[in-house]
Parts: structure tokens; sequence; C-alpha cells
């Protein structure tokens, strides 16, 4: 069991943080930090979107997982570069681990890294890890009350996928609630209806991949 | 920000759990803590569960949630006490928070106390609310690979209700699968097939908590 500090701790990750996001501005790396509840889709999106996109990015994937590799080994089946870390209970991914997982990648070339954190609503959304911006995923299955119960991540996030909306039909879930929600914890979100089964609203997800790279690139 | 030192934390919520196990022998009170992802469905098998069992027994709800009061209104609807814990930002309930629910709790004649944790697979699992059993709910749309993923908390509970199985046709859900890797994790595991849209599960459900209240009550 760790001992840690919490104001110290999240001290320490934001100096990480900034050693990560200097890292990230040299090489011109679009870095994305997926963070949801579990199960809300970051691995099937991943899939898609590295997959999709293989032909003009080179990516890789930092997979966040209390136990086993099976994320890490679905989206390598892609062909991009996946690591896995293991927080053998701990409940997000820092700084410091992303730190280390970098060490296994190559980072020549690389265009966009994604780090799909653990899966979480809450803890994860305090750890800086370097990125450009969070990307927040709510799945329509999960209920539209849960930007108004857990608002720090959608105001922190630059972007949300509602995910799942092939389930609409299943479910009760207010679209025009969750969305306004998500607007009144951060009017600037930008929101995809996104589904990864039936493939409705993957190229506008796309688009915004490719400006958030450019703009990137750019510096 | 609290500055917690994690060890003590616990040991001291240890205590305080112990302090809360106690008032429940005394009056009989059967105490469950609900524990999932956000969006598993917990609210909502709270509410067919204290209107479908409100001719049988007192009961009582514990709501902990980041922010609103949306689900005490929710579970106040059936006619059962409810009480709302705002923790903030904490990414969980524990012993303290719970000890002064109480205080707005009236326990005579009280049958069950159902504490519904925050959403969150992992940190609620460590802090002990002084409760008989912990009840996991996971639902279909959050993939079967869950309980591998997340194994303590389906090691400590005492039974896990499988959410939802009324959208089984349009996810990709291995039932076998999420079985095997909850009792790899628990041998004991009772589990619970359940819908609370459709109402599939909910009688072996009310059966369970019949056997463990009436096995409560004779201490």
């Amino acid at each position: 069991m760790e001992i840690p500090v919490i104001r110290n701790v999240l001290e320490a990750n934001d100096k990480m943080a900034a050693q990560l996001r200097d890292i990230f501005a040299t090489r011109g790396i679009l870095a994305l930090n997926l963070i949801s509840s579990p199960g809300a889709g970051k691995t099937s999106l991943l899939e898609r979107t590295l997959t999709d996109l293989a032909p003009e990015f080179r990516m890789a994937v930092i997979e966040g997982d209390l136990q086993t590799d099976n994320d890490a080994r679905r989206v390598a089946a892609s062909g991009a570069q996946a690591v896995q870390i293991n927080t053998d209970g701990g409940c997000h991914l820092d700084g410091n681990l992303v730190m280390q997982a970098l060490n296994a990648i190559d980072m020549d070339g690389l265009d966009i890294l994604f780090i799909e954190n653990v899966g979480n609503l809450v803890c994860p959304v305090e750890f800086d890890c370097g990125e450009d911006a969070k990307v927040a995923l709510l799945s329509v299955t999960e209920g539209d009350d849960k930007p108004e119960k857990y608002p720090l991540l959608f105001n922190l996030a630059k972007a949300m996928v509602l995910n799942k909306v092939d389930l609409l039909p299943y479910v009760d879930f207010d679209m025009a609630r969750a969305k306004q929600f998500s607007r009144m914890a951060n009017a600037d979100l930008e929101i995809f209806d996104l589904s990864c089964r039936s493939g409705e609203g993957l190229q506008a997800w796309y688009d915004w991949l490719r400006a958030q790279r450019a703009a990137k690139k750019r510096g």
C-alpha cells in the first residue's frame, strides 16, 4: 500500500506532466487522454480509429488497467504500438506511469499518442498526464444524468464521445439532457454522437483528430 | 483538498465500520453496500426493490454521489427513507460518511439498509461501511471482461447482479465468460441475471434478500 500525501502527489505529478508536455511539443506528438466509466467503449473506439487512420498517421497507445493486458493485445492487432500499464489496484494513470511507458515506445515520426486511462469517471480526472486534451467517453447505456453527477471530467475535457448511439432505441437516454448538462459544465465541449458498431459519427471524430493533429504540428 | 495518509485512513475506517456493524447487529438491520460502474443500474434496482418489497420490509437508502440529490429523490418516491451524501468530488463512501447519514435515518423497526456507493468499480471496494455484504452490479453493456479486469470487487462481493439482460440481443456480451471470471475471483459468488426493465430475475434477487434478512434476524 502506498502512503501518498495527496497534495504533494498532485504537485509532483504536475511537474512530471510538464516534462511530458515538453517531450510531446518538441516532437509534435498530439497526446490525448481518454477517460470514461468501465465499459464505455474506449478500447473499441481506439480499435476503429487505429485501423481507419493507419494510412494517415503513426499512432501509439498506452493502455492503463488494474489487471490484464487484454486491451493492449486488442489495439496491437491494428498494427499500432501498444504498451500496457497495470496499476495493480491503482484507480488512475499519472505522469510517472506515462513517462515509464514512453520508454517502451518508439517516438520517431509518431503523430498521435492515445492514453487509455483506467475505467473510472472520478480519479483519473485530477492527474495530468501531459496530454493536449482529455477526451471523455459516455455511452448511452450509462444514463443521461452522468454529466450532471460527474461534472469535473466534462468541465476539463475538450471533447466528448457520446458512444453506443446504436443502442438508443433500447434504452431510456435523453440526448438533449446529456448534452445540456455537459455544456453547462463546459460550453466549448465538442460532442460526437458515435457508434463503433454502426460507424455513425466516426468521420466527424476523425476530422477532429486531423484538426487537432494539424494544430499541434504547427506548434 | 484532504491530505490523507492512506494506511491510517483505512485503519480508522475499519474502526468506524466495526461501530456501524455493532449498531446493525444490535438492531438486526441487514446492511448491503451496492458497488458498480456509473450507470450499471444501482438506482433502478433499488427503485424496483423498494417498491416491490414495501409490504414486507421497512427499508432505507443511503445514496452516495459526487453531486446532486437526484438518486435520493428517485428512491424516495417509493416511500422509503432516503438520505443523500454528496462527497464533493470524493470517489467512494466510507464508514464516517455512513455514520453521519445514519443520524438522519429513523432506525426503529428498520429491516434493510441499502448503501448505494459512488459509481466506481475501484475505490469503494476497499472502504468497509459496516455492511453485511457487498453487492456488485455489472450491466451487460459494459463488456464481459470487467470481472477479469476489476477482480477485487468480485472477490469481496457476496452477490453479483448481472443487470440489463434485456439488452443482450443488441450487445456482444458473453455471459459464460463474465460468470467464469467472476467465479474465478470468488467461487461462492451468488449471481442474478436480471433486468429492471423486463422484471426478469427480480424474484430470485428478492428471495436472496429475504434469506439474508432472515439470517441476520436470527443473529
